[in-house]
C-alpha cells in the first residue's frame, strides 16, 4: 500500500464510489453541511420539496452573517423562515450577530476527519481542522443533508511543503497570497492544496483557516492541514477537545504535485486591484494615499487579527479621512476583543466598529468612495464588489492595513516605527455558544414560518410524452446566468420567492419576456442559444425560475457545464445541435416539437427535433448520463429524490 | 419688568426683531448650527452657491450618522464632500462611526443661553442644556451659518412644573411619553415646552434630552431646561466646565400656559403601533411576542440607557428568536462601555451590537419581520418608518424594551424578578473627542472634494421680464411633495445631484414630464394646480428639482405653506386664483404669458396672467412680502444673499 496523504485518506474514508484517479467521478458520503442565509433559503426550500422531513447528516448547522441590512421586511423574514426549517429539518441555527459561518463553524462545529459541504464558496476553511470541506452549489447541499453522496471529479493533490518560520510582520495572510502569487487565480483547478511540513508548527489553526479559505481564490477544490497537536489545542481550547481524532499523513507520502515554500522568505504581500492573484510587495506600492483599512472577514477571522491591530494602534490615532473599519467576526470573538481590551484600543484610535458579519466583504456596506484606495484583510477583490463600481481594493494582512490606517498611505508594517506585538491568546478565552439554537428534537411539530416573500418550490411536472411548444426566445453566444436571471438589489431579496423572481427573466434581454412567457397555454417553451449558453455565476435560479415559466427545452450550439447540469436537475432538457448549421434555420416563435421525449433519450445519444412551422426535422446531441434522464423522467432531480 | 421664564431669556437675548407675543414674527441671532449628513450635503450646497468662504456663527458643526450603509460609492462620496466643505466653510466635522449628532452635540459642543438652528427636526434635544434649539429646512441653516437671523412665530411657552421622583423601573422616556398622552402628536405645534420646578433635580442633563428630544413628536417648536447645578455637573464631567453658565427662570416667572407633572405618579408606559402618541399603561399590553427589542438613538442616547440594560441582562440571555438590537449613540458611548464591562455583558446576554449611528430609527436597517412586533427606544413610529410596510413599532424606556428582551414578551418591567439596577456614572469616564475634525484656519486654499455623485447647485437666472411658457402640468387637490419629488431608495442617494434627481420630478404622477421639460425651448414652463399644493414633507427638492427643469410659474387654488415658502426660495413665482373658477379654464399645454413679473409683484397683491392660448386674462393674487419679491428678482434668495 502506498504511503497516503491526508486528503486520500479522507477520500478513502468517505468513498462511495470511483477510484482516486485524478480525473476520475467519485462519490463521498458527507458528514456535515453548511450553508449561510443568503443560499440557505433556497437550500432549505429544495429540501422542503425533496419531501424530506430530516437530516441525515452528522451535523449540519444554517448560519445568518449575508443578509444582516434589514432595510424591510424580506431579510428577517427570511432569517424567521430558516430558524423554523432549521428546528424541523435538525439543523443547527446560528442568528444574525453570531457572526460569520467558517469562522463560527471551526470553533464549535469542526471535527477532524470528516467531510463538509457547504453552499458558501469559502466552505474549504474548514480545511485547517483536517477536514475535506468542499463549496458548491444549493442542491447538492439539500442532497448532502438529504443523505446523497456528493460527486465530484477526483482533483490532483499538490502538496504544499511548508519551511522556516514567519519574519516579524508577515503572518498568514501573506503565506496565501504567496500561493496566489504563484498559482494565480485559476491556477489551482481541479487541485486541492495539502499542507505539510516543519513550518505548520507556527501556524495556528486561525491561520491556517486564513490559507484554506483562500485556497478557493486559485480555483482550488479545496485545501487541506493535518490534524495535528496544533489542532489538538486548538480544540481543546475550544472545549471541544473530546472532538480531536489524529489524522496526518503518512511518512513520505506521495503527491500528485509538490511544492515548497519557505516561511522566512517571505515578506509583506498585497493584492492589487482587481483580482487576488495580482500580488506585489507591499513595499512596491507603498506610500500611495488610502481611504479604508478593512479588518475582518472569514479570510482574517481569529483574535489575533483584531488583537494585533488592537496593540499596533495603542495610544496613537488614525488621521482624519481615514476610515478604519473593524468587522468582528463572531460573537465570540467580539467578546473576547471587549474583554481583553483589544477593542477599547482599536475605539480610541478611532476606528468604526460594526456589527458581526460579512458586511462589505460581500459588498454589504462599506463601499469605498470614488477613486479610492480601500485595504481590505478580506478574500476578494473582483471589480465592484466592494458595491463601487471601478472600485481600487487591495488584499492584505491586518498588519499591512492597520499601518496604512496609521499612516493614511500604503506602508509596508516594518516600516513603522515599533516593535512587533506578540500576541498571546489569553488564558481565559471566552467560549460563546448560548446563542446557537440547537434543532427541536422532533421536529414534527414545527411548522415552516413563512414570510410573504418565502414561498415554497414550485412542483414541476415531467415533460409531456408529445411536447409541442414555440421557440420563446432565441439567443446568440456566451448568454451568461447573469443574463438569464439578473442579480442586483432589486432582484436578490427574491431568490426566496421562485414566481417574483421568474419576472425578471432575461429582463434586460427582452423586457417582455416574461409577459409572453405567461400568456402561453399549452406545454410549455424552447430557448435557441448559440455556443456557451449559461456561462458564469452557477446560480441553479437561472434554471429554476425559466423552468416556472414555462421553459421545457433548449436548443443550443454548446452548453456552459454547470448550467447544463442546473437545467438537467431541474427537469430542463438540455440539447446540442449535431449540425450547428441548423441553428441558423430556426427562428423566433418557431413551434417545435418532440415526441416521446423522455424514451428518445433514453434510447440513445440523439434524438429528432420536428421544426412544424418549417417543416424541418434536426439531428440533437445530448450527454445525459441514466440518472439525469431519471430526472427529466420524473421532472426534477427533486422530484426523483422525493420517489426515491 | 415681568418676572421672565428661560425661553424668554433666551429669545430676548438673541432678539433681532420682532416682539415677545405669540403668533408675532420674530428674527433671532443664531449662534450655532448642526448638520447631519443627509440634509447637510444639500447646506454646504447652498452655502457654496451663496458665494458665502467661511461660516459666521459661533460654532457650527457637522454629523455623519445618517447614511452609514455604504452600499456604493454616493455615500462615501458624499462624507468626503461634507469633510472637504467643513474644512473649506469653518465647520466641525464628526465622520461616520463617531455617532449621533444630538447626543454628541450636547457632549461636545452645546453651551446653555445659546441658539442653535439644525438641519434635523430632533434638534430641540440641546435644550435640555438650557439652550434654544431649532430644527429648520436646509435652507434655513445655511442662511444662519451664513449670518442671517432665524425667522418664527413666536411660540406660546407653556411652563411643564416637575414635581416629585420618578418610581423604580420608571425613567425618562415614560415622562416624555407621558407628555405625548396628553398632548398627541399636534398638541404641542406653535408651543415651546419649558420645564421646571422639584423634579428636575433627579433628571440628569441625558434625562433632559430624551425628553427635549422627543418635544418634536408634539409638534413643540422645542422643549427648554433651565441650565442648573446639574448642567453645571454634566458640562464638567464632560471636561468642558467652562461652558456652563447659569440661566434659570426668575421666581414666579410667567407661562403662556402651565402644566403639572407628579414623577411618583409615573409608570412604564409604551407607544402602541404606529404614532407616538398612541400611549398607553405597558401593563395594558403586555404577554404580546415580540420579535425584536431595540436600544439606542437620540431619544435615549445616554450612557445609563445602556447600562441599565445590560445590568438587566448580566447573567441572563435573550430567548432564541429576539432580536436584542444594541445601538450605541456614539464613539464616546461605545468606549465607555467596553471600558466599564457594560458591553460584554450585553454581548452575552445576546445582543446584536451595530455601529454608533442613527440605523434603524430611521430606517437604515434593522426592520422588523412582516407582522412582527418591535419595541423601540427610538423617538418614532410612523407607519412603515422601520423600513417594513404595516409594520408594528412601539416605543418605550430601555427598561421596558430589555425586559421584553429578556421574556419574549412585552413586559412591565416592575414584574421581573429583579431589584431596579441603580447606574451610577462612572468616576473614571472617558471623553472622546480625538476624532472629531476641527476646520482648517484657513479655509481659502481648501477645494471641495466632489465625487461624480455630488454637484453644485445650479445657478437659477431671474424670470424674464416678458414671460411666456406652457402649461406643462396641471394637477388636482392636495398634491404632496412625495408626488414632486419622490423619496424612497433609488432617488434620496441622489440629493446632492440636482441634474439627476431632477429626473425623478413628478415621476409618479407623469413619467414623461421630465422629458417633456427637457425638450422645452424658451422661458421654462408654468404647473396648475388645485388646492393644498406641495402638502406634507418639507423637502427643498421638491422647489428646487422642477426649477432645474425650468419651473418659473405655479398657479395653485391654494399652496401648503412650507413649499410656497420653498417656491419662493428658489425664484419660482406662486400666484392664487382670484377667482377659483378660473382654475377649471386652463388646460395643460396653454401657453400663458406674465409681462414684468417682478415690478407687477411689487406694484400690489394682485396681477395679471395671459392664457395666450385661450385668450383670456386670470387675476391672480400673491401674498410674498418685499424680501420674497426681491428673491424673484435675483432668481433665487440664494442669489440675493450672493449679491448682499
Amino acid at each position: 500500500m502506498s504511503r497516503r496523504n491526508v486528503t486520500q485518506k479522507l477520500i478513502e474514508s468517505h468513498l462511495v464510489s470511483g477510484r482516486l484517479i485524478p480525473g476520475e467521478e467519485i462519490a463521498l458520503t458527507i458528514d456535515q453541511t453548511l450553508t449561510q442565509d443568503a443560499t440557505g433559503t433556497l437550500v432549505m426550500l429544495e429540501f422542503e420539496a425533496m419531501g424530506r422531513d430530516r437530516v441525515r447528516t452528522e451535523l449540519s448547522a444554517q448560519y445568518v452573517d449575508h443578509n444582516l441590512f434589514q432595510e424591510d421586511f424580506k431579510n428577517p423574514d427570511d432569517h424567521l423562515f430558516l430558524q423554523s426549517a432549521c428546528r424541523k429539518f435538525g439543523v443547527w441555527f446560528s442568528p444574525a450577530g453570531n457572526g460569520v459561518s467558517h469562522p463560527v463553524h471551526q470553533e464549535r462545529f469542526g471535527v477532524p476527519g470528516k467531510t463538509l459541504v457547504g453552499s458558501d464558496s469559502h466552505t474549504p476553511a474548514a480545511g485547517a481542522l483536517g477536514m475535506l470541506a468542499i463549496g458548491a452549489g444549493g442542491l447538492e447541499v439539500a442532497l448532502a443533508m438529504a443523505g446523497e453522496p456528493l460527486y465530484l471529479a477526483m482533483p490532483r493533490v499538490v502538496g504544499v511543503e511548508l519551511t522556516g518560520t514567519l519574519p516579524d510582520w508577515v503572518s498568514a495572510k501573506d503565506v496565501v497570497l504567496e500561493m496566489l502569487r504563484r498559482y494565480d487565480v485559476k491556477g489551482g483547478a481541479g487541485r486541492i492544496f495539502e499542507y505539510y511540513g516543519p513550518g505548520l508548527d507556527a501556524l495556528s489553526a486561525m491561520d491556517r483557516h486564513v490559507i484554506a479559505n483562500m485556497g478557493t481564490e486559485m480555483g482550488a477544490t479545496t485545501s487541506v492541514f493535518p490534524a495535528d497537536a496544533e489542532v489538538r489545542r486548538f480544540l481543546a481550547r475550544q472545549q471541544r477537545g473530546d472532538a480531536w481524532r489524529a489524522l496526518e499523513a503518512d511518512d513520505g507520502a506521495d503527491y500528485d504535485e509538490r511544492v515548497t515554500l519557505d516561511l522566512s522568505r517571505l515578506e509583506p504581500l498585497i493584492a492589487l486591484p482587481s483580482s487576488p492573484g495580482k500580488v506585489r510587495p507591499v513595499r512596491e506600492v507603498a506610500g500611495e494615499a488610502i481611504y479604508q483599512a478593512y479588518v475582518g472577514s472569514s479570510a482574517n477571522p481569529g483574535l489575533r487579527d483584531f488583537a494585533v491591530p488592537a496593540m499596533m494602534v495603542e495610544g496613537r490615532r488614525v488621521p482624519p479621512g481615514v476610515s478604519f473599519d473593524i468587522n468582528p467576526t463572531s460573537r465570540q470573538i467580539l467578546e473576547n476583543l471587549t474583554l481583553h481590551s483589544y477593542l477599547a484600543r482599536l475605539i480610541r484610535a478611532g476606528a468604526r466598529l460594526h456589527q458581526a458579519g460579512c458586511n462589505g466583504c460581500i459588498g454589504m456596506g462599506q463601499a469605498p468612495a470614488s477613486g479610492r484606495n480601500s485595504l481590505r484583510t478580506v478574500p476578494r477583490n473582483f471589480p465592484g464588489r466592494s458595491g463601487t463600481p471601478e472600485d481600487r481594493v487591495f488584499l492584505c494582512s491586518p498588519e499591512t492595513a492597520t499601518a496604512a490606517a496609521l499612516t493614511g498611505r500604503i506602508t509596508d508594517p516594518r516600516e513603522l516605527d515599533m516593535d512587533y506585538p506578540r500576541f498571546t491568546e489569553p488564558e481565559d478565552l471566552v467560549i460563546n455558544r448560548e446563542m446557537l439554537v440547537p434543532p427541536a428534537a422532533d421536529g414534527a411539530g414545527v411548522a415552516l414560518v413563512k414570510g410573504p416573500n418565502v414561498k415554497s418550490l414550485p412542483d414541476f411536472a415531467p415533460i409531456p410524452a408529445a411536447f409541442r411548444g414555440p421557440v420563446l426566445l432565441r439567443v446568440g453566444d456566451d448568454v451568461s446566468t447573469d443574463e438569464i436571471m439578473p442579480a442586483g438589489a432589486e432582484v436578490l431579496p427574491l431568490r426566496s420567492n421562485i414566481p417574483a423572481i421568474a419576472e425578471h427573466v432575461f429582463k434586460a434581454v427582452d423586457p417582455e419576456f416574461c409577459r409572453r412567457a405567461q400568456a402561453l397555454d399549452g406545454d410549455g417553451f424552447v430557448i435557441v442559444a448559440g455556443r456557451n449558453y449559461g456561462q458564469g455565476s452557477s446560480r441553479e435560479h437561472a434554471a429554476i425560475a425559466p423552468r416556472y415559466l414555462g421553459l421545457r427545452v433548449v436548443c443550443a450550439l454548446s452548453f456552459a457545464r454547470i448550467h447544463w447540469q442546473n437545467l438537467a436537475n431541474f427537469g430542463i432538457v438540455p440539447l446540442t445541435f449535431v449540425d450547428p448549421d441548423d441553428y441558423a434555420t430556426i427562428a423566433q416563435d418557431d413551434e417545435l416539437a418532440l415526441d416521446d421525449a423522455v424514451e428518445a433519450l433514453a434510447a440513445g445519444e440523439e434524438l429528432s427535433l420536428h421544426n412544424r412551422t418549417r417543416d424541418r426535422r434536426y439531428r440533437m446531441h445530448h450527454g445525459l448520463s441514466p440518472r439525469q434522464i431519471e430526472m427529466i423522467r420524473h421532472g426534477s432531480l427533486i422530484n426523483l429524490i422525493r420517489r426515491e
